[in-house]
């Protein structure tokens, strides 16, 4: 079972996420084993301050090293796999689905959620074995983009998934977007399903989204394409669309 | 105020995240009112049913058109602003600050979240303004990512940030990964802090920082080099660094 520990000082804010849907089930099923510590908890200060001015002087407050030492010497204390502790921060490396492979191999994984605030270079430097970002853009605290790994990663481990929700195509799984998909009603408010979906004829639907697929991710990920192993046809329509585009 | 309205089967999903930190905020200084809605009440089935078989075969099932129209609908009925309305999926533009920054323009966005399952083509084509993706990878369903960028837009309203938070220089102000930082002790576990930050030389210290940022920059985002503003004093470490590259 893997053992999920979350630092932070909103603990409050995981509730909803860690006990609905497959996060719950995820735990039901003895998956995984979620802890969530208010790291505020290990502060040495009798204020409990977390947080000090920079040397140097600046604006803003850093995280001190201290509560964070000791609030990962205290979630790893019954566990004896050596844990990957993760520092969300817009400097890290940007997750992936692949990195997303790589922690579901984990025993334990320890995120830590700074919150509008710097980190002492010492937690980077000592603590932490990887730093990770969401991607480009700025979020008030660690716990939202910790919640989207913990997330994309739990659903990786064995038997969490059942058939309903693994047999989703996912948009990586062929390396091309997922084509349309459409269901009842044929016809809503006079916009209808394309027709070939209703004819029957099984191997005309798998041309028309083998087609749909390439021109979706011609249109939107091109740098999907250089990746993505094509079928015959797909390979005769890239050809196809890339000359359009030249006559443009 | 803005209005955010998120459409999701797990509204209890939220409950920790919007009243929490920022978001409690925003909302007591009346920046921001949420809204979030089981899209399951708008289904016409007796069952409640929101979602069918794919036409034309395929493993998954497929959102249906109805509840959500309805949902969209319904919430915007007493909204006289044209909503934003954000279908959260894999096949959409990646988040962006910039675009965090378009969406906290609007009176009034609309996330619907899906939740492994496909969203009938229609939604896409007449429901939905915005498709946005967090990254390559795969979420169980749309309800985090539509919390990353709630939160990311919702820091940025007016009033919203007090002067502690918004006063954290963030990665993406300067254009360069932000240096690092430390606080007290000075000396923790036998890990110290660099000699310059103590000096009370503040010349020096904005050198030593200014170089920190620029080494940061370049071992992890070299592409956040091509438009970052550098100093003279910048440009010519870059260079150096550059030179040395090219020696190994």
């Amino acid at each position: 079972m893997m053992k999920i520990d979350i630092l932070s000082l909103f603990p409050e804010m995981f509730e909803g996420v860690l006990h609905s849907s497959i996060m719950k089930k995820a735990q039901e099923k003895e998956a995984v084993e979620f802890g969530v510590t208010d790291f505020r908890d290990y502060s040495e200060n009798k204020h409990r301050k977390v947080d000090d001015y920079p040397y140097g002087g600046g604006a803003g407050m850093v995280l001190k090293p201290e509560p964070l030492f000791a609030a990962v010497e205290a979630v790893t204390e019954e566990v004896t796999a050596k844990p990957r502790v993760i520092l969300l921060c817009p400097q890290g490396e940007r997750f992936s689905q692949r990195k997303a492979e790589e922690l579901a191999k984990e025993e334990h994984l320890i995120f830590v959620c700074g919150h509008y605030e710097g980190y002492d270079e010492r937690i980077r430097e000592e603590l932490v074995t990887d730093e990770i970002s969401l991607g480009d853009f700025v979020l008030t605290g660690g716990e939202i983009a910790a919640m989207a790994i913990v997330d994309s990663v739990v659903r990786l481990l064995p038997n969490v998934l059942g058939n309903t929700e693994s047999s989703v195509l996912d948009s990586f799984s062929t390396g091309l977007l997922e084509h349309p998909q459409y269901t009842r009603p044929a016809n809503f408010k006079g916009l209808e399903v394309p027709e070939v979906l209703l004819s029957g004829n099984h191997a005309k639907i798998e041309q028309w989204r083998e087609e749909q697929a390439l021109i979706r991710t011609y249109k939107r990920r091109k740098d999907l394409l250089k990746e993505a192993p094509l079928t015959e046809h797909q390979k005769k329509l890239l050809a196809e669309l890339e000359s359009k585009d030249t006559e443009l």
